[in-house]
């Protein structure tokens, strides 16, 4: 039996394109004469509409193109995709479901039984489960439809059950031929190899092959890795589709195939990957094509040039070297530098005057050392950036860093103004450990050597270093990792030989700076907790470990 | 039998503060021979604690600070208050639950049924649904206990059943002899109302009473109006307690008790009320007394400046006056004019120099009559009012109202800056009935006359008057509230007599405009769907009702 693994980009709410795009690939498909093909988890509407799905028109809408699509598609195959349905009865007003097209008819659905409430994930909000096991029967055989998290009931994913149910065990119970599983699994540092063992560890486990296909990029905050693929039920790997790119692959199942054995894993270049596909999509999917970047000298606005510059194009990356008193000879070589060996655009304009218009203005309400004249100078540059970014229709990208943003070391509506911030969920380690992964990919400069070597300053007063304010960015890092990622307590912390003051005083740092981060840019997401959307502290609290 | 209801205002995470305002009540209830006390929906923890109890150590300090409660609480009077229960069996590893203390032991709990899961309710991230159903047997009387939502499954409140279970329903099997709610149920305008409603509906439908106890307070973005009552089991109120004030009130249910009759409703002063609340509560939970405020001369700053005095006390209100060159001296004067009226401080700073100092920097990049030169002087303002946030510890509160803040007619990082959105779930119409109704209240001008009489103006660039932009107010309200509020169609909205032209205008804006949003201060919620943490859209998405 013939099947396709379609593997699509869909844009949110962009019902029309969306259809072209899956009824492009059904008639890729019926010229090969597949016989069933399969699309990822809402693939109509993309994944995740998010509120769009409070709204009533938006689901008349996907009903419409829907019924479009069974009507267009090609007879010859059958069709297996991700659909938003109605319930009817008790309980949220609709389903995240699967569909069986076959001759122009919806001849099944089944509904997610597992809907992920947690981290960015909010089914419950929308979604009602479903509870019906039975499996389509298609050319004799039993189907086993499954949606993304139907397939995470797993003991290699959760420290601890995280629901009563199995759907996939349950369907097993029927008598099942194959599992095929819609999906639209967002990515982080380590996700594609998690799943890939959850798959197998499914595919093993019920002694089924699972087809598996994945929406691939980026939405908002979220990139999708695609990584699409079929497992034997030997839990073998006969299939593997690209990563973070849109993939079309035939396959038919009765012919025996060989194991794809598993390629050595990258990690720097995987993340390289991830943030050009989310920084790439973002940006044209909110119909712009051009950026604008403030460009320091320093690394975190060096990697972000870069990475918009592979993303993007060079000639559609504009730098902007914005110099004080305060800015080195040292730093404008560097931009220059960068600027160079990107070949982008960078123009220069000094702050110096509007400082001084600022300082004169404010003081003597304003200190000579106080932290409102450090936050004027970065609230100038953020100010030129807008305004540029206003006059040529340029999304401005910004380019803070997680160790920043975490401790506060950064200064709202000065250089967290952006669009989109491209490393806010990448540690300082990781920038400097991706910077120099680019050099050696290119087997040249891109990201100037000094830019590397020197010491991180912000440059907001003289000879000002990052480290004369927070902790060495090895140790920072850590605590980070722990009491963010891991909601690790701050006294379990010192298991790794920090001194418990260090841990006390980064904890507060994090903890009182949640009203910077409300306000902050949507930021990709590249580890299992980053800041956003799956982050909701509450800012008025006065909550202290014990 | 003698109850006391205490109706507390709790800091979220503030464990040892909430035990001791807990003990406090229960001191003063066990010297009027309480029998038992009953306190709100998580007291101890206050809700909502949000993505605290995703924190191990979280979890164990509320179990430490229960246990304390049950030692150190009074011996001679019963606890009900709702407590974070852990989860041992499967699924979410926390019940919302409701635990009854007596005699120094926890002797019963019962676990939240329904979990709101929707607008700004998260509950499905962290609990797990509790399914049992057995009362707490207490002097010999059954007694049905219920938190918050529980309560709500009710016909007037939902447009279709949201649950599958009636939690009170079931209780009521069990041969109760009174319901007892703990509640953290927040306002909008019209819910205290509602929620009156559907409590005198249940005690109709299942003749009983019900001791219904709410939180108070302000809590980020939320406002909890309190309005804790008992209603008796003919529906009829017998006692109420305040609204958006702390409260403790004894209430033996054995003596005979005139009904209350309904006050009237005043919808002005219900929301003055709250506003005043939820500001007050924001500053001083987030640890500041003072606050900064950019007054214009206009509406929306002479009102938030209005409700800053009347919530944090006049000496802690400094407003900021920021003229350009294309300010009037109307402006100045209506500016003036409410400092006096207030008996506020008012400074007053030029932008001109550093207008001048940024349009010299930027020309010839800045078009003289682009939407750059216009956000500039509104991020010279925002500078400006951050730097002296900076020096004197003191928060901006910023001014938009929720129909600019929903068009899109305000600067990110301009007149958007501040801690605080205090009117920004306000729409222009209701900004001027409060402030129309604050004069009037107070018997003198407050607000000046002639702001609240003239065109509204952003004053940005020559005789800019805010309808250039924007439709007449009235008809952009009713867009607003319809499209917003309740996620109408566009094309359903014409039956206002409203154009669609002006409906398909204005409903882009909103769509476009999500990316200023998702940059904003919090607001406080005052309407049944703010911008916010309960509106959640994406960004980057191409969605067009057909």
């Amino acid at each position: 039996m013939k099947f396709a693994l379609a593997q699509t980009n869909p844009t949110i709410g962009d019902l029309e394109n969306n259809l072209n795009k899956i009824l492009k690939n059904i008639d890729l498909a019926a010229k090969e004469n597949v016989e069933v093909i399969i699309f990822p988890e809402l693939a109509l509407s993309g994944y995740p509409p998010k509120d769009l799905l409070l709204k009533r028109q938006f689901i008349e809408d996907n009903k419409k193109y829907l019924n479009l699509l069974a009507e267009k598609a090609n007879k010859q195959i059958t069709v297996i995709l991700g659909i938003i349905e109605e319930n009817y009865g008790e309980g949220k007003p609709l389903f995240n479901s699967v569909a069986v097209i076959k001759e122009n008819k919806i001849v099944y659905t089944r509904q997610k039984t597992l809907l992920p409430t947690y981290d960015v994930f909010d089914e419950d909000r929308y979604f009602e489960s479903g509870k019906t096991i039975t499996p389509a029967k298609l050319f004799g055989k039993n189907f086993g439809l499954s949606i993304c998290e139907d397939i995470w009931h797993d003991d290699i994913s959760w420290a601890r059950p995280r629901y009563k149910i199995d759907p996939i065990t349950e369907l097993c119970k029927t008598n099942l031929d194959l599992i095929i599983n819609c999906s639209a699994s967002p990515y982080f540092m380590g996700k594609p190899q998690l799943r890939e063992k959850v798959l197998i560890n499914c595919a093993k486990k019920h002694k089924l092959p699972i087809i598996y296909v994945n929406q691939v990029g980026g939405n908002d905050d979220l990139i999708f890795d695609g990584n699409s693929c079929i497992i034997d039920k030997n839990g073998e790997v006969i299939l593997k589709l690209k990563s973070f790119e849109e993939d079309l692959q035939f396959f038919d199942l009765d012919v025996p195939h060989p194991t794809i054995s598993p390629s050595p894993h990258n990690p720097e270049e995987e993340l390289l990957q991830a943030i050009t596909c989310g920084l790439h999509d973002y940006v044209n999917k909110c119909g712009f094509k051009k950026v604008i970047i403030g460009v320091s000298g320093g690394i975190d606005s060096a990697l972000v040039a870069t990475l918009a510059a592979r993303a993007l194009g060079k000639e559609n990356v504009l730098g902007i070297f914005m110099p004080s008193r305060f800015t080195s000879s040292e730093s404008e070589k560097d931009a220059k530098d960068l600027a160079n060996n990107l070949r982008i655009e960078l123009k220069t304009f000094s702050i110096e005057e509007p400082f001084k218009a600022f300082t004169q203005l404010l003081s003597p309400t304003l200190s000579e050392k106080g932290v409102g004249i450090e936050n004027i100078q970065s609230r100038i540059r953020g100010s030129i950036l807008m305004s540029l970014s206003n006059e040529t229709g340029s999304l401005v990208l910004t380019t803070g860093n997680k160790s920043e943003i975490a401790t506060g070391y950064c200064t709202l509506y000065g250089d967290m103004c952006g669009a989109l911030a491209v490393i806010s969920d990448l540690s300082k380690n990781n920038v400097y450990n991706l910077s120099k992964y680019i050099n050696k990919k290119e087997g040249k400069e891109i990201i100037p050597e000094n830019t590397i070597r020197k010491e991180p300053t912000a440059e907001l007063r003289p000879n000002q270093k990052d480290q004369d304010t927070l902790p060495p960015y090895d140790v920072l890092d850590k605590i980070l990792e722990l009491y963010v990622e891991d909601h690790i307590p701050a006294k379990e912390i010192v298991n790794n030989n920090i001194p418990i003051e260090t841990i006390k005083k980064v904890c507060n740092m994090i903890d009182v700076n949640e009203y910077k981060r409300q306000q902050a840019a949507p930021g990709l997401k590249l580890t299992s907790r980053a800041f956003g959307f799956g982050w909701r502290m509450p800012i008025a609290k006065r909550y202290k470990e014990n």
